[in-house]
């Protein structure tokens, strides 16, 4: 089965994920007969192409690495902005993977919710929309029987919300708590090797794991959109923005991390939400943990999150937090999930 | 949809399963559409009763806990063995969870291939069929449009099995490595506490982590059934018992337990299986890990197990390695899969 995509945003996502498609583009037709092409993208940065019969990704990824844009891509229809993307193209699987604002949620939730009701697909790595608008998208796209498929917003590639919603069914998820941001993760370990936070933050921009402005990492909005999504997503309660105590790990100093190490403990940013009878506790916040805390050897980029269940207690999982291959499998596992539910409507 | 059930055993996990479907009766009819009735038992020790109009679980479960057995049932016919009751029963789905044997897989074997031969769904927590014939028994599945669902004979109700072949697919999964069996850790860690092997052996008895004879577990054969389960299951290559190196853990002391914290370090049972070119390596034994390990703090009847990927790097699954109501979920979950399954078909 041949699926057709288009990309909103081709940055380190879209990239990662083209990389994976067109490496592993056999295997995939192999094992589980799924067959793709890429008809469009559109980045409001890199520029915009339109084939409906289908764009060489292998040039697209020189393209964009040699010139940092695409807008020398020889054929197709150049200048489709995102929302004509979404509309006039063939695809049926809109692959939004643009940058997160994590205080509006937008353009990324009026990319879904159009794909939804021009009947296409949404694959997103994108926080803003799972975060502050799942209830409204994800019944728009039932609606209009289409799958809002959400896989790389937390954790990126790991596979934490399909666990939850599938691997984990049955039980009651009465709590999730763990290292939600890669970013922070790693400059509180560099720390602790030595380095002052500056020092770690500019390694980590140089990286690539810190934007320019790190404030979403850095402040803990990165953590917060994520313990929204596990809220609303995995334990089915109506959170918002505002029921969520937020604090960054700005004013942590490497005295504070000496300290720690003196008492046998760490400092980590932990996200968490937990219901309690009629009452939701959430935080985004630096803790100090013993060493013998199952998550005190999570560093740098590894995440992890504990799903506390009635029946098995605690289920822990523990991957890779950030990434371009990483966060590109995230749509991968996702398109193979779409393939398998269009699949069962073909038999 | 109502799934129609035999079980073949009566244990810990039979009783398990039980009681978690008669908690859940209306959450799963309401939250999945998943409804069930139990129309066979079949226990060697235990006595048998079958009704193809459904048995009483709640009295079941009150006569075993009193009298031991379920001899004193009042209604249903009385004294079918295990194969008949999956012959002739009116059950859709063979819950087989009788005693492992490691060595020869049977009568567990025998049971698996009678129930896909007659058309009827298996699901099982017994290791012998997964380990010693899983490409046979999937293969006759297969045949008779079936399924064999055995996510219970690795971690309990851990979803190891289904994160590996649904949540992570798209990777290759180059290595499955962990703490695989819950009484040696519970010994170990009680050995760290400053217990004896004896007197932690007889705890682990007395807390029903262990059997009468011990020699499954302490030996390491049960970890070597789990090995070749996710060789067999998870990483598709052929491995055969004789392939494994195995050795357990009752020839390490209290002295060798001190030296090793003396050392920073701690003793754990390993399994692990990595694909290495056209080579397999597969192991089980005990080995000194250092307390940075990723597998330091997993302690007790808690199991873990690292999967190594292409494209993610190494994500981790932490969870309950034994348990009555964690094994009886594990069953509970692969109902679940074949109820959505089965619901396609009616489409």
């Amino acid at each position: 089965m041949i699926h057709r995509l288009a990309l909103i945003g081709f940055g380190m996502v879209g990239q990662g994920l083209c990389r994976i498609l067109q490496d592993k583009k056999s295997y995939l037709k192999e094992k589980y007969n799924f067959q793709w092409e890429l008809v469009g993208i559109s980045d409001i940065n890199k520029g915009s192409v339109f084939n409906e019969k289908g764009l060489d990704a292998e040039k697209l990824l020189s393209l964009v690495k040699e010139k940092g844009n695409i807008e020398e891509y020889p054929d197709g229809e150049k200048g489709w902005d995102s929302l004509k993307t979404i509309k006039d193209s063939n695809a049926d699987i809109i692959v939004e993977v643009s940058y997160t604002d994590i205080h509006t949620g937008e353009p990324a939730i009026t990319h879904c919710r159009t794909a939804f009701l021009h009947k296409k697909h949404v694959v997103t790595s994108n926080k803003g929309p799972a975060a502050l608008a799942y209830k409204e998208l994800s019944k728009i796209a039932e609606e209009n029987n289409v799958m809002f498929m959400i896989e790389g917003t937390v954790m990126s590639g790991t596979p934490v919300i399909n666990l939850a919603l599938n691997e984990l069914a049955g039980n009651n998820i009465l709590s999730a708590k763990g290292i939600l941001n890669g970013t922070t993760n790693y400059i509180l370990t560099s720390m602790e090797l030595g380095k002052s936070y500056e020092d770690a933050l500019k390694e980590a921009q140089r990286l690539g794991y810190a934007e320019v402005d790190p404030t979403a990492d850095v402040e803990g909005y990165d953590a917060l959109a994520k313990v929204l999504i596990l809220a609303n997503v995995v334990l089915g309660v109506d959170l918002k923005k505002e029921d969520v105590y937020r604090k960054g790990i700005t004013h942590i100093s490497r005295e504070d991390i000496e300290l720690a190490k003196k008492e046998k403990k760490k400092w980590k940013l932990l996200g968490s939400i937990t219901k309690k009878e009629n009452k939701i506790e959430a935080f985004v916040m630096p803790e100090k943990i013993s060493l013998e805390h199952p998550l005190a050897e999570i560093n740098g980029t590894t995440n992890a999150i504990t799903f506390t269940t009635d029946l098995l207690g605690d289920v822990t999982i523990v991957g890779p937090g950030a990434g371009k291959i990483q966060t590109g499998y995230s749509i991968l596992t996702d398109l193979l999930d779409i393939h398998k539910y269009k699949q069962q409507f073909l038999r």
